[in-house]
């Protein structure tokens, strides 16, 4: 069984922290540093028993780590494999479990100096509520874990990755970084992009003193929750993942037409075949 | 207290049945008959005690009754009012639980006989889960309903409805049968139309063997709840409800290109505002 003797995380939130009791739990890391912005959540953290120590300044919290794992927003992924490459030991590894892969996996991979060893990771998990006090040791339980692996990827560190989530209960899931972030373009950046653009459609109106969301039910709260999530994180997905946003955005529109259109001749056929197609869909789900 | 000798519930499921069971639990109602199409509908709302009595034959149903409510698809609320509006009594109340009002009010007022007076509402109430066996008598309690009086109705007929509404826990809402129909092409149809063409855009792909809703998270799953919705009953309302879910799409549309064309142009602080002033709509809706 692989172990590891010091392993910083940087980013101690639902994520990080539920990774951090992973380890913590299942004898896979001997000391944990916590590093971060947010010296709340670290205080937290380690009261929590989440971490054994804290460390703002990034460039001493990874000096004597073998694992890093970046569980920061990805918008500041450049910035911080900028700072802490050079002072991450040889033979160390760094993970990360960023949304979005890519150019952002070229980018570090450049920036990185040698002899430092990247995986890139990517676990499909969360839950409403944020932070390390939501952080949970099973929150990884049988959902899909990606990582992207490139030509330059350590195969011993990528098998030390994905031992982790395998402990975790994870389901590992190898695949190209550039399908991987087509495919969350579809099931997880588009839909939120069209809850953001949902709730702020229908905020517009009001209905004398009422703004139309309070007649709203069950369906449009659906689209009000996704559209809850961090707009830094969000604004950084789009950032990051833009072209492949656009083009599933693109696409959508194409199908809202195609209901327009439908309306627009009264066609009743190919509405219910339409509206029935998606129905099955989400049957062949459950 | 206003009580009903005979009261015909056209359309025996969730909304029917929990209408049924709120006028039985406050003794608001005598003698309940269940019609419909439906005949196992019909046989399980007898069988739990529902309805006192089963009639298909609309016409037939409706004979006695000093109260119907209509229950069932607004797509057949043309047909069915045409067949029992000249049979039933002088002075007798039709009502309805469409969530489509505007120019079908007018269309059924329209085709009933002078004497039965036409009171048009709409419960926002449902659940996941359909039919008669989901019924509860506390299904409409702290929920809005709507009533969209004309200058046709009978104003003792609107105080014996809006009494029901009152006597279930809802909160009666007057309004024009036309903003009726604005406000839920925004907060209802809308959402809805939306989900379909999200499942019909994400469920063209697929990587290698698997379905990219394979790779969904919570996210994607909530528009895959709502997009399971029954097809015939969302064909119909975008059929009666056209012109105003053609509308709010366009103006869903523009809201997804003010997202494609801040990522176009890399424009973080324009998508950070955007995501930003929904989040904060949902925060005010808790």
């Amino acid at each position: 069984m692989i172990s590891f003797n010091r392993v910083t995380i940087i980013g101690v939130g639902l994520i990080g922290g539920s990774l951090a009791k992973v380890l913590k739990d299942k004898n896979l890391a001997h000391k944990i540093t916590g590093a971060g912005r947010s010296r709340g959540s670290l205080e937290l953290a380690l009261k929590l028993g989440v971490i054994d120590r804290m460390e703002q300044a990034l460039s001493q919290a990874v000096e004597d780590a073998d694992l890093v794992v970046l569980a920061a927003p990805v918008g500041a992924f450049e910035r911080i494999v900028t700072e802490i490459g050079p002072r991450m030991k040889k033979g160390g590894i760094l993970t990360d479990v960023g949304s979005v892969k890519g150019e952002l996996v070229k980018t570090i991979e450049a920036i990185l100096p040698a002899g430092v060893h990247y995986v890139p990771g990517h676990p499909i998990a969360g839950k409403e509520k944020h932070g390390v006090g939501e952080a949970s040791g099973t929150l990884f339980l049988g959902a899909k874990c990606i990582l992207t692996p490139t030509a330059k990827t350590d195969p011993q560190a990528l098998q030390a990755v994905k031992a982790i989530w395998i402990a975790a209960g994870a389901n590992v899931v190898l695949m190209d970084a550039d399908a991987h972030d087509h495919i969350f373009a579809a099931v997880s950046h588009l839909p939120h992009a069209a809850a953001f653009a949902m709730v702020s459609t229908v905020a517009g109106f009001n209905a004398g003193p009422e703004n139309y969301i309070n007649f709203s039910g069950a369906g449009f709260r659906d689209f009000t929750r996704i559209a809850a999530g961090s707009p830094e994180m969000w604004r950084d997905v789009c950032l990051l993942n833009g072209k492949n946003i656009i083009d599933m955005i693109d696409r959508y529109e194409e199908a809202l037409n195609r209901i327009k259109k439908a309306i627009r001749h009264q066609d009743a056929a190919t509405l219910e075949k339409l509206f029935r197609s998606a129905s099955e869909l989400r049957r062949g789900l459950e």
